[in-house]
């Protein structure tokens, strides 16, 4: 139950209805016995600076997960960037740190990574393909390569970002034929919306290609739909937002004792 | 439960501990079968107009109850004030208008007059004295004169605030001395503090005066504590907020269903 004392999470992008992180951090904070929530708050790109300059008003508000379209232009506003985001490009969670400036991390990788391994993928050694080069999936390119992956192509409709972006990252470029990669992932934002093209032709998937997907709602996109009939084994948005759920709630809560600590003697 | 559609609206002030808008108003919420939310969000005086500026960016965030220190700060940021809160220089709610600009009203003084009435006291030929006149003091003088009191005074360590706020409401401005009122209010902030004085002398109260509060925590502030010995009837803060709960709800959520329609089309 919310009172005054709750403390303030959110989750800022646009658009915000489908995403699934409030309720699952919401329900996180509770369980590890902390009186705080994890709101949606819809804000345009044109809007993020005047949000975050109300963010760094809000006292009570203690962090904010960052998506899409604000993944890159929140570095301007965060002091301390993890180096891990500064290789990506992308910052996808922020913390109040007890001076009042911005810590910022990126996990999008690592917890899409994480639902991976549970569906039975291992990177050492294996190809991968990125197709979209957003935040997210600058951050799943890097954090595969990190963990060994062999040979890791990112794939975009914009070419001069996707070129700048695998040579930070340490990837390559390439189309968005997905024919001979050990797995390939679906990073653009196509499958949202039930008339959009799928990301990729899924007509030539084979069953020892394992593929994974950035958007949670429907679970089942229709690119997971045409992959679980050819055979597929497959991680899903809301698989990767889950796996990647404790750590993000280790991170913004970092200074949570405190901060608990602080509103009830205010 | 939180989800991505979840539209929010938040109590600001400073400090914000204390509140029960965030369980009253949420709970009323989910009565009404609304997926709304109301978060206690802590701003300073010095962070108002940034933090304003982020809500006017917050395109899921419909409505904002106002408290201590921002009830005459707010003004600025509101396109139309009612008629009643220009009378009394004072607004404790905003919510969103479909072209984006805010609407504003005063509710405090009618929440408190509803938990008087139901404690058996009614405004018309009876005198009050209301201690206090920052923005609720001033609201509950209002709402005092509009339902009838034969003579309203006000008192405020502030002589010039005083003087000019009475001046406006036609009110009187006299001294905190409760003696000989029908009705005493103490709408200063005394009382939220174990070591507060008491805002006045208690000693002097008879069992024929009601006593008003606008304090909420405790809910039996020390003046209440020392009115109810001595006999009087009472409304509590709790009682006040409770009163106005209904109507500020009614407020803020004028434009809910479109507001949510528009949210699940995003």
């Amino acid at each position: 139950m919310i009172d005054g004392a709750t403390r303030l999470f959110g989750i800022v992008g646009d658009p915000i209805a489908h995403v699934k992180a409030p309720t699952t951090l919401t329900r996180l904070f509770a369980a590890r016995g902390i009186n705080a929530v994890m709101v949606p708050i819809q804000v345009s790109a044109a809007g993020f600076d005047a949000f975050m300059a109300g963010v760094k008003a809000t006292l009570n508000l203690d962090g904010l997960i960052i998506t899409v379209p604000h993944k890159e232009a929140v570095f301007r506003h965060v002091a301390r960037p993890s180096p891990r985001a500064q290789r990506v490009g992308s910052i996808d969670v922020i913390r109040r740190d007890p001076d009042g400036a911005f810590a910022g991390d990126v996990t999008d990788g690592l917890g899409l990574l994480g639902a991976l391994r549970a569906a039975g993928f291992e990177p050492p050694g294996r190809t991968a393909l990125v197709v979209g080069c957003d935040g997210v999936g600058a951050a799943i390119a890097g954090a595969l390569i990190e963990a060994g992956a062999s040979r890791v192509v990112v794939s975009d409709a914009d070419a001069d970002k996707v070129t700048a972006r695998a040579a930070r990252l340490g990837a390559q470029t390439g189309t968005a034929d997905p024919r001979g990669y050990d797995l390939v992932v679906n990073a653009t934002p196509l499958g949202l919306r039930p008339d959009d093209p799928l990301p990729l032709d899924a007509t030539v998937l084979t069953a020892s290609q394992f593929v994974g997907e950035v958007n949670t709602l429907p679970e089942m996109t229709p690119l997971l739909v045409a992959a679980q009939a050819r055979g597929c084994r497959f991680a899903t948005g809301p698989q990767m937002v889950e796996a990647q759920s404790t750590m993000v709630a280790d991170f913004v809560t970092a200074h949570m004792a405190r901060s608990v600590r602080d509103s009830r003697e205010a």
